[in-house]
């Protein structure tokens, strides 16, 4: 927290989740409440695994899910309803049992996230909760969807 | 309630709201919890406000505001994440000083409403929450959304 | 629909639900949102139903789940931030595989409801789906939290 | 994030807010999800700003209010329905025209958080949106649940 974040442009993800805000995340102020960005972020990380083949939720399901260690987000700039939404998506850390997740959310056109954030998920057996190491299309998807935090160095 | 309600197809309201379920609008059951309905219509109800010039939410608006003196629903089947979900929108009956909105909500490429809900707006001025006679755009929207509940003789 | 619902006071409930307002529950007009008061209907339905052993939700468990096929919400007054909240529970009408709940929302120390509620839940099995008969445990909650809507002659 | 962060005990922190979990908090992994937490924070912040009388809601309030420059959260254990929960709450941190707030969320009778979570607030005028200088009943409350960090040598 030694430097104030800066948002980054869409460019900056290589995947992103488009939607709609809804009428009941703006708060007293009027703008987007800030617990809300996590779950545009949440969605948008479940669905890039989903549409990458790397999460099942159906009932008889086997393979690891994603239990979130950490999230945290940067705010830039207020979004107000009714706002098209667009959530950028980049993988920034591959680890042995672990993903952190990057995230920018976009209002409309703006061309720079109104915030970015951050997810570290660890992957575990479904029933037993143990971790299970990444293989297979989860780390498939984690390759597909890598990009280093945008003024980074690589 | 005397009669079960049907689920009515798309082409049953005028106007459409297109987005994405959001991953924590499915409970431990792992549907779209019924509160969360009532989100998305509400949500469309005021996006088609929007849209239709008749509600203005920055700051220094005047012009009435809509109160829920009502909501209902009635749920046919099951959607699950990650669904695209298409709300339809109507006006059912206007009122002096209230609209009785009409919805239904679709899952994806689902032809007949996954459930159906109702809201009535009661509109009154911002301030004063004394209730305000339709008029100007607010009534004109209200007509161009009209539409009849499906299935009712008219 | 055709009279106007009158609120009831909190004798009307045989059973209570207390909780706390939460922050993103107030809209942009600073009150409580009407779909959340569902959420609060919804969540004091299953804690009822959990404090009389009537609903197990650990990953093993079977007997019936609730469904819910309809719910319906009117609204008498606002509430703001940060309310005390207390929501009452009835049960209204036990059919065979279904039960009719009733609520009222009650604000810190306001005789009255600021709404009241129901939600008709359909017991099914938990795979299938299949309807399933009220019985056991179920059944003496039900009968427990029995009264019939206020104002209604028995 | 070199160093993975550690629960604290009830005693960290000088104020506690306590409610309830709500039936729609669970995702489909059965456990609260990881957003749903932010929300607890921002809630238990906002009710300790009123309670210090150091937040006025009323529509003709004056005074500044808090805007989110960052959250972020650890999660420690899985917190499952129907928990009653206690959030934790301390000042961490007295900038100029900021405050950083720390949170525990405790579960039920647990003796250390299931996660602990940090907003960085910013205070303005409600109007303008310009940084405000802490003064008054809002700087008294910083003062009054001023607690460093846990484990933190001061």
């Amino acid at each position: 927290m030694t430097e104030r974040p800066q948002p980054d442009d869409r460019a900056a993800y290589p995947w992103h989740f488009v939607t709609r805000m809804r009428w009941g995340d703006a708060d007293v102020y009027g703008h987007l409440n800030n617990a809300r960005y996590i779950e545009y972020f949440d969605t948008a990380l479940n669905v890039a695994l989903i549409e990458h083949g790397a999460l099942d939720l159906s009932p008889d399901a086997r393979g690891p899910i994603g239990l979130v260690a950490r999230n945290e987000a940067d705010f830039f700039s207020e979004v107000t309803f009714p706002a098209a939404i667009s959530v950028g998506v980049r993988v920034e850390r591959i680890g042995r049992t672990s993903l952190t997740w990057g995230f920018g959310l976009f209002a409309c056109d703006e061309p720079l996230a109104a915030a970015r954030g951050r997810i570290i998920h660890v992957y575990v057996e479904r029933r037993s909760r143990r971790p299970a190491r990444l293989a297979g299309k989860l780390l498939t998807c984690a390759e597909a969807l890598s990009a280093p935090p945008a003024g980074t160095e690589s």
